[in-house]
């Protein structure tokens, strides 16, 4: 390996053009794009317009000038393109948790008779927490969260489980789920499943339709590039819309918000898992970011992402300085998201002297070097320049003292 | 009532210079600041910045660089200042129906031998709705939501009722409920109060820490100025911080959320009501309006939201064409929060002429014309000018004819 090959991979990169549709700071190579993504300059180009013309002069008329009644549901149709769903059947609101909460209501009140939400203890902590305090707060159910290794949820399937509630990639490993297989095994004994996508969506294809996935959560400002905090998207299955019971039942979600009823009506269709007025600003600069995938072809993307990490692992091996760092992430690419989790005793005091040198990378307690490969603005010189960066700090091993307790707090 | 009245009034206003803080747009009388505020130059101009340094040059840095993480407490403590709330017991997060989800689970929690939310007939819908959707995922206490007239709340306290839920200023009529009185009465039953203060927060002087108020939900996108869905508050008393049971449960509400630890322990504090990844930009932007609020004497802004709206019935009891208008909002000013409602047989009519000229009203179904009058940003000029436009529609009729079934679709 060579720089002449890294440039030649960059020269012949279809998605090398995508790179200018971003702003990267100078100086900077961003690895993080799997916590944040990086700012498209569609989005700030949309940031002055949205903030002076339509909300400045539009005022409230622009709930209909601008649409911004229908903001949800056409974000979520964006969405539903890159995660293999047909229309109608996302929509954009709230957080991942909240999403979480409320579709994890529905499946339980759907499987009446059951009472184990199945999980893998590995899964996202914050997973975790939102089954958690769901079954807590059902308590005729006796709803139980039951979290066991990832190699043994297929023991576990039986006609207790109510619900399977997986993340399609792992948020530390980056391993993947088969989301066919695991969905098929579940409906074999009655079991819904309920998938995370938040380290899928835009960088994975995804096929939820095909895999007869019931429900989704995910995140918009990991590789879908929202915006710090960028609101969330669910996706429910078409043939549940008529089963569904929100426990969050906000007007927005209502089949007729301005007739001012005294009763609930849900809405028809995804709509109903809106709840209170949505955070328009936020929204709308995730629906400009998303303009960047249009046109994009996701098996396409995956390759790229799939070579610029096997780059990374081959620098690794081919580096005496780099054999240090244990890796986390499975061997095989085809089970690995679009990130690559290492292990080091000073995993902390590395991430940290990187981040000094402008590669910007992610520490995960206690001993995980995160690095993110987001295939839309990320070169192949980047991948060789940031391999080099961290074999020069582990050879220099300027990074070890640090007596700074302070952690780099963001997934 | 002159002009030369009005100019003098408009020089003596000491708020008057407050209106250059805020992008109005030209030729635009904005009556509608209850539904959605105007711009304020502060977050107009912290836009930019916001995304192209925060997010854009920062990155992921920016949760500790901008200290993104404490924003929803950040901007809890500058509300908590115009609600009459010591620091530390508002925290700015989600919408408020969300809020108020959480907020009531927490009190039914607080509650466990009672069985009823009691509430107004005529409260906010969206809040109805919320109490309903709780009430039935909580399937073993069979949680009764009983709403009853207005006038007879006070009948209803008694031993049964867990919670009071009530809206201080009514979204339609403006109506305000006395919040010491009515807290004091339910407290005498044992009865824990939840306000929601969304026409309240900015507008009307609140004492919710002297007024042991419970709990309380409040909007970030009317009086506050934050922009189209801004996030929510919630105000949590000191007192119950102990006691509380939330059932969203996310990573941002726990204690430790870099820990990644797989069971889930509270935050202590206002902070367990956080529960997903905040929307930092729509929430930054509402930080950015709030400094608006700074050095605001509520009883001054208060005198002068009374004096626009008595200004306006004035000039409707002088003008014959303004007769056809019915007042339904309280005739005292001082049981009235910051806007009007007429009922009119054309009142959607009305409103669409009104908007046609520049003056920005609101409708809400059957027959309602809703007036808002932002203290902040409208001088006594607009309302004069406002009161003649309105009068001269309804002398030239020319605003009968229509058959454009949209509405006006904005709280």
């Amino acid at each position: 390996m060579n720089l002449e090959h890294i440039e030649r991979l960059d020269r012949n990169d279809p998605l090398a053009a995508k790179r200018a549709e971003f702003h990267i700071p100078e100086n900077t190579i961003y690895l993080n794009g799997n916590s944040l993504g990086a700012l498209p300059i569609a989005a700030q180009q949309h940031a002055k317009n949205l903030v002076e013309e339509e909300w400045g002069n539009g005022l409230v008329r622009s709930w209909n000038r601008h649409d911004w009644i229908n903001l949800p549901g056409r974000v979520g149709d964006k969405i539903a393109a890159l995660i293999g769903a047909d229309v109608g059947q996302v929509i954009c609101c709230d957080s991942t948790s909240v999403n979480l909460y409320k579709v994890l209501h529905c499946a339980l009140h759907m499987q009446s008779g059951r009472h184990v939400v199945l999980t893998e203890q590995d899964n996202f902590p914050a997973d975790l927490y939102v089954a958690q305090g769901l079954a807590a707060s059902i308590q005729d159910r006796e709803v139980m969260v039951k979290a066991v290794p990832r190699s043994e949820l297929g023991l576990h399937l039986n006609e207790d489980v109510a619900v399977l509630l997986l993340t399609h990639v792992q948020y530390r490993t980056a391993a993947v789920h088969n989301m066919a297989e695991l969905t098929r095994a579940a409906h074999a004994h009655g079991v819904l499943v309920v998938w995370d996508l938040a380290h899928s969506a835009g960088a994975v294809p995804l096929t939820v339709d095909a895999d007869r996935v019931d429900f989704a959560v995910g995140c918009g400002y990991k590789y879908l590039n929202g915006g710090p905090g960028a609101p969330a998207f669910v996706y429910a299955a078409q043939r549940h819309h008529n089963k569904l019971r929100l426990p969050l039942t906000g007007w927005m979600g209502h089949r007729a918000p301005f007739e001012f009823a005294a009763a609930y009506t849900p809405a028809s269709g995804v709509r109903q898992f809106l709840c209170g007025t949505p955070p328009i600003i936020s929204m709308s600069m995730l629906s400009a970011a998303l303009t960047v995938y249009e046109h994009i072809d996701m098996t396409q993307l995956r390759a790229k992402s799939i070579s610029l990490s096997e780059l990374f692992l081959q620098l690794c091996s081919e580096n005496e300085a780099l054999q240090s760092l244990q890796l986390q992430s499975p061997v095989a690419a085809e089970l690995r998201g679009s990130h690559l989790a290492f292990s080091h005793t000073h995993a902390y005091e590395l991430a940290q002297a990187m981040i000094k040198k402008g590669v910007i990378v992610d520490f995960r307690a206690p001993t995980t070097l995160r690095i993110g490969f987001a295939p839309l603005y990320l070169t192949y010189k980047n991948v060789w320049d940031s391999a080099h960066i961290l074999a020069d700090i582990l050879e220099g091993e300027d990074y070890l003292p640090t007596a700074d307790g302070k952690r780099n707090q963001v997934t």
